[in-house]
């Protein structure tokens, strides 16, 4: 299945969390040693750990760091305290729902535990989480791969890889196990405006695993289709809603819709614990808007001219229909439907 | 009909070309003067300036500069050292017909003309083809606005301003005729990877022009066209085809395909100094690829690691059949044919 080049976003070490800092990437390879809440909150914020299933393994070991500072402090409304830390940390970012997922585990594994025992405990979930998440990603990588036809070209946009997940990676993981199983003529990568996570993340992480890629802007991906390139579009997920509707990444409804006017499959890879039963469909998910600034900044002059606006909404919601196949590790669900996405993730 | 904020991209000023410096915009303001074709080659080049018209103009300028230089050297060959000198800056960009038009245009007007007065004919020819352009540009504007219905929302890809022509703008001409007209809810500029004419030029000059613009990434249109906030997308092009395909800015593709499935109409601005009947379909054009660099500096780091491939061709080939209506000087053309093309270059 071939490994993903030793890439570890998320570490538990000494006792503190480990995070490589992916704004400085690829340029500088630099991790932060972080030993409070606080610090995994602004993390999570300012995008030094992003991907929606590495968010919520770093979450997880954040509730540990977050638990330990509260019984330190020795208060006696320790609980409630903690409850309101993790209350702000689940809140660091809107969209990806493995966030609360995580911290909702870590709460849960809280009831009825002694004191004294509750920190291994946490530490034992935080774990479990992580080592989990690496599993189910080796599983999806076989069954997503396995769907793809060899000859074929794949696109993907953002990073849904090591980086974006407790190691393997979600799309990146399908198409390690597709490249690995000489499947795929070539591997092309979207930048993935504003924040090029496709050309900063991806072409890093590939090139770290010795898989070839080629790099391409955001638009030139439905010219690539026209000639007959590319087979499959492969992505991650922020969240899955009931009905199968997919958010993730800005550019991706974008692809969605470019792959089904050309006859390319489009496949979603994303963990059960993208999949939010509480959302009926993606017309209700918070899509964060992030500073203007993110986009701006390419620019080179300080700010826009008065009358200038820059809408900067960093995700968008694919239907259910425009989607061949959403792979979890529980299975591949393909077509997409309610029912279907309802038996997937209680199965 | 408005105006366009006094922006001049290309101006023949004490016998110089004087050309605003677009790869500085917006953060300053400059303009480079040149004496010699040589330089006018580079920075047609180099992005000093872009815009097929402009470059049209530019190069028309180009040839007086040409002609000024060989005839002051008095070289007995200065006819075949001149031409020469004129391949050269026809093959500054490979893409936009306006390029080799406005060369073989000059070099027509050079037939017959006693050496004494030929840099006055030529330098009429050259001051004829630029006011034309605006002429052409305004023209089209008012085309362009009648087929927009009032409340419309547009989009637009790339500049095709006053920036990109003599002073005015196709696709921004009809945006500005239909903005002073009271017709558009919103402009939305793409900000257009990976040179940001977008976000550096069209948000600029709408600025300087006083016409609101929202800017956003290249992949947010999708989801804009699914939110009802986009009624047409109004582009320029690089080079019509004889049977109506359109070569333009890479994206452009994309964005037709993303309207047709949106039910978003699609606008063609370009003066027929655009259309080339000897290419047959936009099969047959050669897209210009550029250096990788322009798309990886974006990172921050110096080069792409080892197994990564950066393709940056800049224009994307659109069909006929997914054009509303091109709009030309000389009328409009909806629904798009190769009869109705040629008549309308002829006619």
């Amino acid at each position: 299945m071939g490994n993903a080049g030793n890439i570890q976003p998320v570490q538990w070490r000494n006792d503190s969390l480990v995070l490589l800092d992916q704004r400085r990437l690829p340029a500088r390879e630099e991790v932060l040693v972080l030993e409070t809440v606080e610090e995994v909150t602004r993390a999570i914020t300012d995008l030094v750990v992003r991907g929606a299933p590495a968010i919520g393994i770093a979450a997880a070991y954040g509730v540990v760091l977050a638990a330990r500072s509260r019984l330190a402090e020795g208060d006696r409304q320790w609980r409630s305290l903690l409850c309101g830390d993790l209350e702000l940390l689940a809140a660091a970012r809107p969209t990806a729902v493995n966030l609360a997922w995580a911290v909702a585990r870590m709460r849960a594994c809280m009831v009825d535990v002694p004191e004294s025992e509750l920190l291994a405990r946490l530490l034992d979930e935080a774990c479990a989480i992580h080592a989990e998440d690496v599993a189910a990603n080796q599983r999806m990588g076989m069954l997503g791969a396995a769907l793809i036809d060899p000859g074929s070209g794949v696109l993907t946009h953002c990073n849904a890889g090591a980086l974006a997940t407790g190691g393997y990676g979600t799309a990146l993981g399908v198409i390690r196990s597709a490249w690995h199983a000489g499947k795929l003529t070539r591997v092309f990568a979207d930048e993935t405006r504003p924040w090029l996570q496709g050309s900063r993340l991806t072409a890093w992480e590939l090139a770290r695993s010795e898989i070839p890629v080629t790099v391409i802007a955001d638009s030139a991906a439905a010219t690539l289709m026209r000639e007959g390139r590319i087979q499959w579009v492969v992505v991650g997920a922020d969240r899955v809603a009931a009905n199968g509707d997919v958010i993730n990444k800005i550019g991706t409804y974008s692809l969605a819709v470019l792959a089904r006017a050309h006859g390319v499959r489009f496949m979603v890879v994303a963990p059960t614990s993208t999949i939010d039963l509480d959302t009926a469909s993606g017309e209700q998910v918070p899509i964060e808007v992030r500073e203007w600034t993110e986009i701006w900044a390419a620019t080179g002059s300080d700010k826009p001219p008065q009358g200038v606006d820059v809408l900067n909404r960093v995700f968008d919601v694919t239907p259910a229909e425009l989607i061949s196949a959403i792979v979890t590790e529980k299975g591949v669900l393909a077509p997409v439907s309610g029912p279907g996405i309802e038996s997937l993730q209680k199965g």
